[in-house]
């Protein structure tokens, strides 16, 4: 893979929007999520508004459930929510626009009659083609609600560190993915409660600020690019993956799972003054 | 899930057979994996040979790759193995016989002719049914190698911390499955080196020792009991998660991977004097 992205030009990667760059800032270090507003557009708009009346900054990651989920955000609701909406109507799919590229997998998925790439992300399609929504793999961005679908808003997030849990999809509105610092997540010790709740909610890790990168000076922004997933070349390394050729594999497997697909991201050369 | 688990009788769990219950002391508290000999037979005893000559006390874990494995064992291969093997024989797959149980899904697999439960593992076949293997899914223990598929032997041990990696199926030994302590290993800090390895090797966490339950003391083993796989109560639980009815979810999957289904553990009641 590193010498097929090692022939990748400058058409190869795209920069992260910066309305769309979410940094949580952990005492251990910056986690850099990119929300998606093609698929959650009230959602984005709306943890934007949370992030810019400082409601997640302090707040802890009150949840780690081994190979499930890390969540953060206010579970009492007593915050202020300010000028952000604290509910809304869920954004779960979405219509199958012409307007929405989806660069399909051939790879048989039994959770969506399609499976592939939207915009970076990997995402289903319904066996009509009409309907579609992004996929639950490791590192996704969804919003916790209760049981009631449009219980959700943003104040309460998840990410998801473990085996794709794709049973959530088309359940829970996607907002986002974890393109880096995802480790300062799924290494936090694991919640000693039921459902990986930290006892007492106290002891989890705090946030200390979660900021959109186009808030902040250029020069503070991280320059993250991502691999294009609708490209040549990213179809060049699925089919290497799909089918390792390398010294080491003895049996290529014939098959790529949608959510083992990798989609590299690299940090952005300085752009000459 | 808790209610059908509530309803289930001491015929519906095993215990595991103390030859076949590895236990790594870690300072952070202890990890049991099962062995499954039916599997690998060569290497089974190859790790209980290696825990009986305390070849694993004292070695780091030196690799831990976030969504992917953690890794311990002795690279530099300076530690001598004794009575025990450095290498063995392949073993990847093997025949599907009569005697071997085999508990298949309905589901269909991208990696594999059918997919299903055999002695409580995940497992797969080939297309003719005269092959199986176990599958790579979260916590998986498998037999590191170098290039070649004789180069492995049990010095150097990994576990599945992400995504289920199936790729790796047939093209490795798996000689178990982690059953407690999961969360020691998949929530340590992540390598800093390429490919997840610490950077220098000695900053991973410590397996201070690593042994068979069946040569401690009674008193000292844990009384771990798993879900048996192939009750009719198992399979109405894959039936309750494939498609899950509780007031959160509002479209059931219709699905289920092999690798998100639960195998639950419970530590047995003391039994009577």
């Amino acid at each position: 893979m590193g010498e097929l992205l090692a022939q990748s030009t400058a058409t190869d990667w795209r920069r992260i929007d910066p309305d769309n760059a979410l940094y949580l800032q952990l005492d251990a270090g910056r986690v850099v999520i990119e929300l998606v507003p093609e698929f959650a557009p009230r959602h984005v708009a709306n943890i934007r508004a949370l992030a810019r009346e400082r409601f997640y900054d302090g707040l802890p990651i009150e949840r780690v459930q081994d190979n499930f989920v890390v969540q953060w955000g206010d579970p009492a609701q007593k915050k202020p929510v300010g000028n952000a909406a604290r509910t809304l109507p869920p954004e779960f799919t979405r219509p199958a626009t012409a307007g929405l590229p989806f660069t399909p997998l051939p790879d048989v998925d039994g959770y969506a009659a399609s499976v592939g790439f939207t915009l970076g992300f990997p995402a289903a399609r319904g066996a009509s083609g009409t309907t579609t929504w992004l996929a639950h793999c490791y590192g996704t961005l969804g919003v916790g609600r209760d049981n009631a679908a449009d219980s959700g808003g943003g104040t309460e997030l998840y990410v998801v560190i473990g085996h794709a849990p794709r049973q959530l999809d088309r359940n829970v509105t996607v907002a986002g993915r974890v393109v880096s610092g995802m480790e300062l997540l799924s290494a936090l010790p694991r919640g000693t409660g039921p459902l990986g709740f930290h006892e007492p909610p106290h002891q989890g890790t705090i946030i200390r600020s979660a900021r959109i990168a186009a808030d902040l000076p250029p020069v503070e922004r991280v320059p993250i690019e991502l691999l294009r997933t609708d490209t040549p070349l990213f179809a060049q390394l699925i089919a290497l993956r799909r089918n390792r050729t390398d010294d080491w594999y003895k049996v290529p497997a014939g098959h790529i799972d949608l959510c083992n697909v990798p989609l590299p991201t690299r940090i952005a050369q300085q752009e000459p003054n």
